[in-house]
């Protein structure tokens, strides 16, 4: 039998319950894993009534503080999926408690608080994850793998983007249209996750920012009544009375990458038809690879080294296990789909095998990792507020 | 709080993984369910090693007596995922005891055992489902509901395929290839899901089969080595001994509906290049609709009344709580994609509802439904056997 | 320079402007053809004006009389786009004059004809062409390329599909729809293309028809009003009067073929969603083959033997000179996408490398190739009028 | 009977070529037009043969004397299709003659050169076009109709590509990588389409750039054996010895729109994969357009105001003449798939509209509307070069 490794879940939001059903499903699944996760302890705040949720979510026990849990002796890995803000001193509290510590994306709320986790993680050798679950869709960690085999050559252009289209003038002034509870908008929330991507499946790190735009198309919003939510947008439409929007809707870069590739972003909560596109697109002198999350079973590639007679992009169904494709051992047979859910599953199973000290499917990102991943969204932000705009007026 | 609801399950192959898994997850993500269920008892022979199966799963209690389990006073809702050769005498049984009962598709090993398990039903009037779990992919539903609001109209064509290709020459004479194993080849297995879901979209009964074809392309298969397992193939190429196939590779048959259309079906388990396509096409005076389970998350539907300037394919993404899209709004936000899993989760939510005398979100086929699609199945192997068919060297 | 060949077009309906265009374009693109075709004359009958067609068209001269068309010295390939009932006797001359010639598709309007002129062609030697331009397609050139260089091995599964839309109940009562005029509905027009695609891209035979369904859904349509024409529907609403349809809307029929492969076979002009849909599916042993013309420019290709990691099916975009794609050689750079008008231009520049002793770029069918279509046509009504359907009260 | 009107072309490449086709085709297809334009004489220089090219295409005239063509009395209308470089003294020379006159895109090989014309253009109030041709492509002219019906609504994102991918590292330093003979790369080539594109399509003007990328992947390129040609790449492989590459292989900019949208464009000759994808997207308040030239009979829509229960994108294939598709009715039967070369042919028939005083289907852009993309160009050009960019090694 493996050994238990009781895990202590901080924060109950829409992450809390992607965590609790990994945490439920993972050993069910994942035959093998070198140690067994107990759903152990949940936190949540008072007024979240956390005996709710643990009860509802199978966690053994409950409570309202997250010190005690976090340096409670029976728990063996603290996951975090409270609000940005409070990453920072829960992780601190779990490296000086000496816990491994996973923390939803992004790793902080500010940069310098990035920093701060970096340089604790690093001091204590703490083994630490963050939740960039999107790697761990299995067309992504193929795509990382196929890179990583030489099978792209070396890479000219990234294309990524992330684009919703929840955020219309008639969404009301949630709370993720308020600096102070988002921290940022479309930037923080989406760009993350593409750069992050974009990292992951190249292998190769950015260098500079070349340009960009920060825009928030709908500058006003209706204040909504109290007590709405649900879905990412939530609310409903609420009153007449109007509140600011401090963060962005958009965010579009363009960058470049060490090895010589050039590379574009651009996330939206205003790009109506696409619900949730995080796709990347690479493409290097021996083939190339595309990936949209809306068809995340499938990762298409282009093997330019193939005869032209018969060339063009293959798409590949990342669900064969005959095949050895990453996590999919774990699931259903050929083509019975697999869904969001798994990324987080996939992503519970590696951090066991970390914590035993066995070799993940493909790397979790660990503090350090998801800084970089923070200093290009910062750097992006930088860009677009310095930015050296060339007017028309100005060509003639 | 919901009234328990004491699930005995029997049974434990994959299909006991794949009902484990929903009843694991469902009272997780459906709020607010009449019953909720309890995962009480499973049961497997004594050489499948049923305590391991149910302490991996959670089922609270186990056995390797299944009369005992179906008679248990504490047992509500009997449900059965053993060969089909069993679904018979189990079902018999639960319905003897006063018993709901489910059972995996097809109804039974052979259509006058699915007859006794219908007059057993109705004559005591027991609540039964069957988990043709297709029905309850978001889509599907969706498709169903569209058909019966009128926005199809009259049906003229119904085309349904369910292809998959791990049946090529090197795949040994696994179970699936033999008779008494087995039942059928592709034919129970396969076109038995389309033709439940052609009925149910449609709405309509077929009233004859115009034709038929079914065909074993490999004759003869290595006998696997013992031991050999996995995926839907499982085995390895096995020893140089070969066997004889006495099951179909694939299933074509040519039908028309009550209401005037006509329809084509086609299985097969040498089609290279699907896997698990399991896809229906409608086509209507007003508009059409077109589903393929490996893109499981989309619903295409053509309204041809709509203004030809714009006319055309319409690729929806049922993952639309705030779209009315069946059963989304227990799982996650738009276009976090759903997968293959997820429709039985479904399927056990509305059948938590029937027992508690709740409407489904769409029609659960019980006994008598299953076994109109298994007449379907019948009438189509008739029609093979006693074909009328048109030599070429006739027509001059 | 290459010698003239004087070219007379017989009949100067749709099909008359398809040719035009082909003889009219194609010496501009194929360079080096052996023969250097003249618009020498066209024929129309008197009413239909014939002057004004040959000179919109560049036709150098016109006529009222075919016989003397065909019979003409000046005159070095006859080619006949009249109606199907026409193309036996213009056939027969052209032969008797010792002249090649070329039909539109079908071989005759009737099976009786088509055996006239394949007799006929036979014992004169004659060079004789039938234009089922769909063959010339480069992504349907490739295919058969494909097969033939044994890229699919055995072949299982043919699945074959010509579904259009214009047909609905508001349609009048065109010619189309009228046996005397059209000689039979969908299956005439569109199979015909289908069956000769199957046997073009499988290089096998039909042997016999294993089930067929014949089906006129709109059993009377409105008569249209004096000179309502246009589009392959043509016609405005028309009056109120009714008339009997008496072709059929749809046919759908079940096939082997001599080397083991089943086929599935459907046509129809109610299939809304689908406007010019012709398409094929191959399944074999080392790979598949799929082709749509909605998407003309494309060849989806499946190579089974890939290694299953980056298995898939890999979209050919059919433009590619380099890759030795069939034809475009002569056309446009890569991806600079082809049109349906150059399957016929490809035609006209194979048929004068025929007419000139040289090989074409793949097989045309001659009259005697046609007659094998024509035959399964044929077969398949018979299978669909003397079919032995099973009902499905017969099955308990 | 419609006037003549006698088209002069000059010049005789790949352009000359699909001019040629568009002058021999559109009376043909393009009933009723104003004018009927006679191919009456084409110019090319001594050494490119221009009686060759003259009889191959059937302008009954040629020259080496560009200026006396221009000059002529015969001539109605002058058409350009030279090197860039040519294009302002031949557009001068006709606009001093007092002849309308188009030109092939861009505008002119420097924006000196385009301002000359702009001006000369006004002040003659000559007729001018230049051949953007995707603007004619159906699928974009109803995008940019739908656009202009209020369909969009208030416009969020311009997304735009042109990728391409024959500039490997093989291919060797043909003329289209030399700023001598090539003026630019991949930017003036490609990105200046989509420019075009983009104002045509949204009907709104750039204001600014934003931040731009200009790469040169591969610096040195082996100079190609005297005689290689052909395709866009042409060229052998040629021999070893290698010469510098000074043009831009991939272009990137990111702008803002008058009207408030933000937009990127990329374009590249190293996006393998791709072989001719001009692709934009547009999302706006009430609906989102799609195109991609590869698949160009298609134009994508999204109806955001549509029930969200059936919306999704709409894929319309653009070949309704029912449906009002533009310039469609001239063509062939719905989904009769159209090609690349029918834009130039839509264009033309245009030009015969204008010239006789009437409206184009959609509109053309004359020198001053050409101009406004030329300045883009030139603008993206400065950004890229004068940009301000934010180095990560800035960021901690």
């Amino acid at each position: 039998m493996a050994k238990a490794c009781n895990v202590a879940l901080i924060g109950q939001g829409f992450m809390g319950r992607t965590h609790s059903n990994a945490f439920l499903k993972v050993s069910k699944f994942f035959k093998g894993l070198p140690l067994d996760p107990v759903m152990h302890t949940s936190f949540g705040m008072k007024q979240e009534n956390p005996k709710v949720f643990a009860k509802h979510w199978g966690w053994r026990n409950y409570s309202d503080d997250w010190k005690a849990v976090v340096r409670s002796r029976d728990i063996d890995y603290v996951d975090i999926v409270t609000p940005n803000f409070m990453h920072m001193p829960v992780a601190m509290e779990a490296i000086r408690a000496g816990k491994p510590v996973g923390t939803e994306k992004p790793l902080a709320g500010t940069l310098k608080d990035a920093k701060k986790m970096v340089d604790a993680a690093k001091k204590a050798k703490a083994k630490t994850f963050v939740w960039y679950n999107y790697r761990r869709c299995p067309a992504v960690s193929l795509a990382h793998q196929l890179v990583k085999d030489g099978k792209i050559g070396r890479i000219f252009h990234v294309r990524c983007i992330y684009l919703q289209d929840w955020g219309g003038p008639d969404t009301p002034l949630l709370w993720r249209f308020q600096k102070k509870l988002a921290g940022s908008g479309a930037h923080g929330d989406l760009n993350a996750h593409i750069i992050d991507m974009a990292r992951f499946v190249t292998g190769d790190e950015i260098t500079e920012i070349s340009g960009a735009i920060a825009e928030t198309f709908i500058k006003e919003r209706t204040i909504p009544s109290v007590g709405a939510a649900g879905g990412i947008a939530g609310g409903s439409k609420g009153s007449r009375k109007k509140g600011k929007v401090d963060v962005d809707d958009a965010v579009l870069f363009l960058a470049r990458f060490k090895k010589g590739a050039v590379a574009s972003f651009e996330c939206s909560r205003l790009a109506m038809g696409y619900q949730n596109q995080n796709g990347i697109e690479v493409h290097g002198e021996k083939g190339s690879l595309r990936f949209r999350f809306e068809d995340m079973n499938y990762l298409e590639y282009l093997d330019y080294t193939a005869n032209p007679k018969t060339r063009g992009w293959t798409k590949i169904m990342c669900t064969s296990a005959a095949g050895g494709h990453p996590y999919v051992e774990a699931w259903w047979p050929d083509a019975h789909i697999l869904g969001y859910e798994h990324t987080f599953v996939n992503q519970a199973a590696d951090i066991m095998r970390v914590l035993a000290g066995k070799k993940p499917v493909v790397p979790i990102p660990d503090f350090a990792d998801a800084y970089e991943t923070q200093r290009v969204l910062e750097a992006a932000l930088v860009a677009a507020a310095k930015r050296r705009v060339v007017k028309m007026s100005e060509v003639k």
